[in-house]
């Protein structure tokens, strides 16, 4: 396989998806280690770090792409699968900003109330027990948290001629904030323009779902993916796909309609899988899904609908994609 | 401890929560063996039974109650502990009811659309393997399902004079339809009317977060609980303990009011356990919430917020009540 | 005509749509002299008064009923006709309410904020220049705003043995704070129980669309309405009439399905006028529609649709009713 | 007054706000006459035409524009003032789009229905009388409704590099679809970029608030304007003046977030004109706001919040800048 390696310099980051011109361009089949800054460019490294002095909102969550997929078309399907995702630092931060959260006043969910509390929290990590610590700022109590490494954002270039801060999640994907991607996790993304212009960023050491103050422990990650390319068959929301589960990400306000996107994508993979009525995956799903929200704190909240392959029949989900990609993966 | 079994005849059924005499005065203490209908009155029995002929919607989703608990006052919080939900019949029915669920029209979410059609779902249970069958109606598939059972609705008169149909969930519990109401959980719920008047119903042999067609594996079940009183401390929002996780669950419309809700509650229960500061509980919560959706279909949606205890230092939750209880339980 | 005068006393006030015995039957075509208590039961006097110290949230929003209408059953239309709505104090009291509001955190917006601050607005009336004036309580700013009566609160007991609070609104109509309650107009509600059993309350001098603060410039009234029945034709959603425009409420969360709920009624009582295909309706609907808010703040959101008579031919809803209603009020 | 007149190419027309090279710059003071293509590109004549046959979703909403107005910086405010709004042809359309509009399954609301009839409505324009005529489709309903002018789509490029299709509104102006933005209005909109990159489009002859199908009575237009640039002062969300109101728009999901913006936006103004403490604001405009929805169809919903300015003390929003452009218009 062929391998590339890549870290962007500051000024190679992308801060949008679409309107960037490609950083690289690689083949279907190609190895990728990827370096990705944390979402605040890495600039909270202190507790006393007040996020409104050290961030520029107009520079946060920093993309390393957008990456050029050769042959890749508009309707065609473009899989990500990671194969490993390591912290690139020995810390990572979160933090409270004013105005932006799940539990908090926002410039849309606007009351007349002031922005809650600046705060700041760094996480050491312990490679060898694999924990971030967890340290209350006003009280003493201390956790050793497990990493569960996962990137917050993956996407494509959207369509209609739109470009998107990195903040957002849709249809392209973006920062759809779900744990689910994380390593072993292959991702298929509907592809809206020629080359695809993929990007990766906003790693998280670990983060619960819904991602309640808008922010998890954001670290800097080394990435390793492997790109390849399935023509046509382009899915309306991200899918994934993991060992044990089919996972289809919807995004949208209000929340509802995040889900029943999410759904809606999942009982159309049940439809292709195997050739299952809509209405009789719609019973089916009932019975079976999961939905562990992703986050609800971006510009749209991102809802995820999940069935466990255990409880299906056996099914090549894109010509067993997943399958070969983890072979791939192997011995890559 | 002091045993009672009830098995209600179809005139003592409840179809709400405040609004009807108890039917049966209980001490805290007490082990209650109980029979729950299921959600459609028994009349779901063949695939070729259509909901709109053999359901009368003011009667569906009958409770088993309710009870008077002695010493119960507002302000106090009422603990259910389930120690079995043991399916009651050797079949369990799910359907598409016109105007109801997460991906059609509805009364409010109304569009210009006619209703889905109606189907039935027969699912036959097979206690050997504590599976159910789902059969595709309008294809060949067929899958064993595993038995998950748990109860749909629970929960106490509400404040406010208010009386509400046994679908609607709120902070007095109701139709939340969690699967995390299941055998092993202790419930806390606020009492807000002398003898608390709890019930439970809406028998579950399996369901999925969401329950997106708004109707479950719906089967009558017997329920073994044992109740408790805990003089004061009522919780705003439903909580859950079990041997693993502590849960809260909103309910609300739209779905994020919902979630913020049981995030905002779960923020309160870290701060009492542990005198967490709220803006630290949100740091914390961001990083190990789970966040599974209950249901996206009836009057109020329920999401949950879930936590897992390893992740947290040890605590005793309302005196230790829930380890207690299943002692208790063990010994029943 | 039959002319009854009813002023209830402090212990007769209804707290509840449902749940409470009439307290005076009334025939079909009775003209009634009614005295409604202000929302805050007159308890709000000064702007010294604070809301939490005053107030008992369980005892807000009095209403005057419930009133048995005779020969009223299930799926029937009660028509409600203002003759006069006059203010029957020379003050009003607007308040921020803790936790309560459009644009604060509240229990379902569960954010992490304290209360706003609490304040109490005190509103003197002119009777002569039919005025009430704004007087800033942290400025000096002071405002002279024309007197417009209305009814914050109209509604029958619900549907399926429910009892609700007299805060809500739905489609048994209730807390629906709609400025198109006012005199001269005729409202239609379905009948869900015998003898329909409506009550009034909750006189506002003024209010705004939306009632952003959740309080109007709320006062007691001098109500005076003809009750009128029809026999089946009950709206799914409250209908107002009134000589220029017909109005449909419609009551849910979030706001979009309350505004659904009112197109889709106005399309249906188009069709029902002009026997307008659904479509056509929708159709002209989208050109003609007013879409002005009724309240953004209580347990339900409140929006409405309304279109002027103008644009359309000459109809008689429910057989001229609010024409005959008009006159009969000339003479009453 | 400097004037330019400007018809567009058709391949001249902007799709999006932002991402495009201005057309043409423009000084502060200019009086502009310019034409635009109705939303659908002039391609629905006749009812037999099928939209999804007839129109590229990727290319629907044209504008003309985006100008670049000389001297324009982040933070300032740019100030349209539209003198006349003119119908440039003798028919418009609207139609039901598969999939979008306010009473169907979308994309996002995504339920299981099929799409709803594609339909579309030809009006044809009577000058003289100043009307355009409903004619059913499936009956024979047929109405004149008086043709009143506005401009659905106005907008400057977005913050933070975005680029957005013109169905979008955000608090950059775009798709907001209010009959507010009427001739005698004028708009405010803060920049975001160099050059502001202001365009206009989406003429409707008509249009009901909440454009429940997603199409308004579409025609191209004649627009006369007068651009001007006020230094600094950018408001967060549009606003309008007109001459007896001010009128602020919020954009956003779910419905409930529009309106908090909207009115969030207007209690801000009115802290700016009267110093008004924004407890005082809130209060004062829960008395007084009108709340006409704007859309409830597009990316974003637009809600507005409205005050007479009767009501209020005589004031100079902008220094007087509308009315120092009314007197302009009168000469232009």
């Amino acid at each position: 396989m062929e391998t590339v390696e890549f870290t962007p310099r500051r000024e190679q980051y992308a801060w949008t998806f679409g309107g960037v011109e490609p950083i690289m361009r690689v083949k279907p089949g190609t190895v990728m280690r990827l370096w990705t800054e944390d979402a605040f460019g890495g600039r909270l490294t202190s507790p006393a770090d007040r996020p409104s002095e050290r961030l520029d909102m107009s520079e946060v969550n920093p993309q390393t792409g957008p990456f050029h997929v050769e042959g890749a078309e508009p309707g065609d399907t473009l899989a990500l699968h990671f194969v490993e995702l390591v912290p690139a630092r020995d810390w990572a931060a979160s933090a409270t900003i004013p105005f932006f959260g799940g539990l908090t006043t926002t410039d849309r969910t606007a009351t007349l109330h002031d922005a809650l509390p600046e705060l700041t929290w760094i996480y050491q990590l312990d490679r060898a027990r694999q924990t971030v610590v967890f340290e209350a700022l006003r009280g003493e109590l201390r956790l050793d948290l497990p990493v569960e490494p996962m990137l917050g954002t993956v996407g494509v270039a959207p369509p209609a001629r739109e470009v998107r801060t990195s903040l957002v999640p849709d249809t392209f994907g973006g920062n759809m904030d779900t744990p689910e991607m994380r390593a072993g996790a292959t991702c298929y993304l509907g592809v809206n323009v020629e080359g695809a212009l993929f990007s990766v960023g906003d790693g998280h050491y670990r983060q619960g779902e819904g991602e309640a103050c808008g922010t998890a422990v954001e670290g800097a990650m080394n990435v390793t993916l492997i790109v390849e390319l399935i023509k046509g068959h382009a899915p309306a929301w991200p899918r994934i796909e993991q060992d044990e589960h089919y996972v289809v990400v919807g995004s949208s306000r209000p929340l509802e309609d995040a889900w029943r996107a999410s759904q809606r994508g999942m009982i159309d993979w049940l439809h292709e899988l195997y050739g299952l009525d809509r209405l009789d995956a719609y019973q089916l799903l009932t019975q079976i899904s999961e939905a562990p929200l992703a986050n609800v704190v971006d510009a749209n909240y991102s809802a995820v609908t999940k069935v466990a392959k255990r409880l299906l029949p056996p099914a090549d989900a894109y010509g067993g994609m997943h399958r070969y990609l983890r072979e791939q993966a192997a011995t890559a």
